[in-house]
């Protein structure tokens, strides 16, 4: 049997979807350059026989070409994570992101891999202007880098889809939650109120609506999707019918730490330039394919800091 | 007064503009690395005290950065333009034109320049739905290396916009003619039936249809657009109301060189992989700004084959 390899296997999402392929019985080759992932996160996985872990950069092509020799499907989700800096170091979304999404199709290319699953983001459609929005929106006006870089990426791998003779499954993800989550906006209002339970300050006015999925929800529709959407081109949101704002998961946060902080908020619609204000997508596509999200948000978010009270290492070992 | 900066000032279109700046009075900095574009074509341009030409590739970010000084806006037009071998080498529309514009931004940045102009392509459409297609057709799906690129280099500059307060003028553009046209169908069928009047053998199924815009029309636009849109991101398609058949153009083509060749047809829809079939664009938008194409289909393809009789030294120059 070849064996299913994920890009950013040290990642929240990828080290996740490791520890399910290994529970389904694949042989995985995981890849990562543990810049921003968790090697902790693959505790479970080292131990398993069926797994193999290279770690290398994504930026290095012969290494890539090589550590993809044996796979028969890429499960690309390695990417620079720290979204919100853009504008900081505006070339690292286009490096990590669409040139490292080029050095995953060339090295599927070498070793003749015909199928990937990409996570995109609801980010590609810059601020909608159809919400719920639907895979087939307008053509979007890019707002941040980061978004532009998905984008970027989505536009490669259809490409090489075209010229190629590769298939494709992209999946636009709202805001993912959920056991390993290690960046974003709950993970930072937890490390704030541990470090100090009487303030929180709250980027722009906490109206900003965010709609999450729960990270197993999100893996259970990369599998469907996989299994039973067979065009060329598989597109799909990937989200729940509902959104919060950041003020509610603040309340669900500062209820399950028991703590009453003074809040005060940098104001503005947007928490930092190029944030949109609202991400919140049509799923009826994977909907319509039998799946459904079987965690609220609310509930979502719990998970989420049930998670980092019982695992504040990530806290201490992150950069 | 400042400079107008022209990147591919050598090449077709980049060295239209350039004469047309330089003939209206302005100061520019041209750009170019010569691999494609053509030094014979700065001809006049070199001889005016308005005009700078620098050669250098927008691949070096340092030099990049040292040109643009003292530039107010930049026209960049610098891109791969052997669009049809994407496939043979899949990354160079990525670094030439993706890479290329990122770099072109940061050197903006470097300068404190605000404004840009960016000729993208109707390749970004992927295989329209909508045709004529407007600008805010669907989410595309890339089908090809030179539209995924054009369209991330789109998204790059609108993030930029949005995070860099930049002001961008973004022109999809049909396919080019006119005086310097140096590459496509209408090129290689004149310089094939030079070779051999007897025979000319098409790609594809000669059926293809193609919306073909003047190159001086094309720059009309262009200035027009400049002065009167004035949102943060304009975006325009540019192209005429009408197209041919690949059939059509080979018939003004033979006609005008008095010639009866046999014809012979690779057949299929396509030219090639990743050949839209079909770029036909809604050009309500730019026409709602008082500008109309001067030149039919026809018009511009004979002036391509009499620019190109007269000057046949550009199919000796080319590599």
């Amino acid at each position: 049997m070849n064996s299913i390899i994920v890009t950013g296997c040290c990642g929240f999402i990828g080290s996740t979807m490791v520890d399910r392929l290994l529970l389904l019985g694949y042989r995985v080759i995981g890849v990562d350059n543990v810049s921003t992932g968790q090697i902790g996160f693959l505790d479970s996985a080292i131990k398993n026989s069926n797994f193999q872990f290279i770690q290398l950069d994504l930026l290095n092509l012969e290494q890539l070409k090589e550590a993809f020799c044996g796979g028969e499907f890429v499960i690309h989700f390695a990417a620079n994570a720290d979204v919100r800096f853009g504008t900081q170091h505006p070339g690292r979304d286009l490096e990590q992101n669409t040139n490292a999404t080029f050095h995953v199709l060339e090295a599927m290319r070498a070793n003749n891999i015909k199928r990937i699953a990409f996570s995109s983001t609801g980010s590609v459609y810059g601020e909608a202007s159809v919400i719920p929005t639907p895979e087939d929106a307008g053509f979007p006006v890019q707002t941040s880098l980061y978004g532009a870089s998905k984008a970027a990426c989505e536009g490669l791998i259809t490409a090489y889809c075209e010229g190629f003779g590769i298939q494709s499954w992209i999946f636009r993800f709202v805001s993912i939650l959920g056991e390993r989550y290690t960046h974003g906006h709950v993970f930072d209002f937890y490390q704030k109120l541990k470090a100090d339970p009487t303030q929180l300050e709250v980027l722009g006015n906490g109206r900003q609506r965010k709609s999450y999925l729960y990270v197993q929800d999100c893996i259970d529709a990369i599998f469907l999707a996989i299994e039973k959407a067979r065009d060329r081109v598989n597109i799909f949101n990937l989200g729940v019918n509902d959104f919060c704002e950041v003020n509610d998961s603040i309340g669900w946060i500062c209820d399950f730490l028991n703590v009453t902080p003074r809040l005060s908020y940098t104001g503005g619609e947007r928490g930092w330039v190029g944030d949109s204000p609202f991400i919140y997508l049509d799923t009826q596509r994977i909907q319509s394919l039998g799946w459904t999200p079987k965690l609220t948000i609310k509930e979502g978010v719990l998970r989420t800091v049930q998670y980092l009270r019982d695992n504040e290492w990530v806290f201490n070992v992150r950069t």
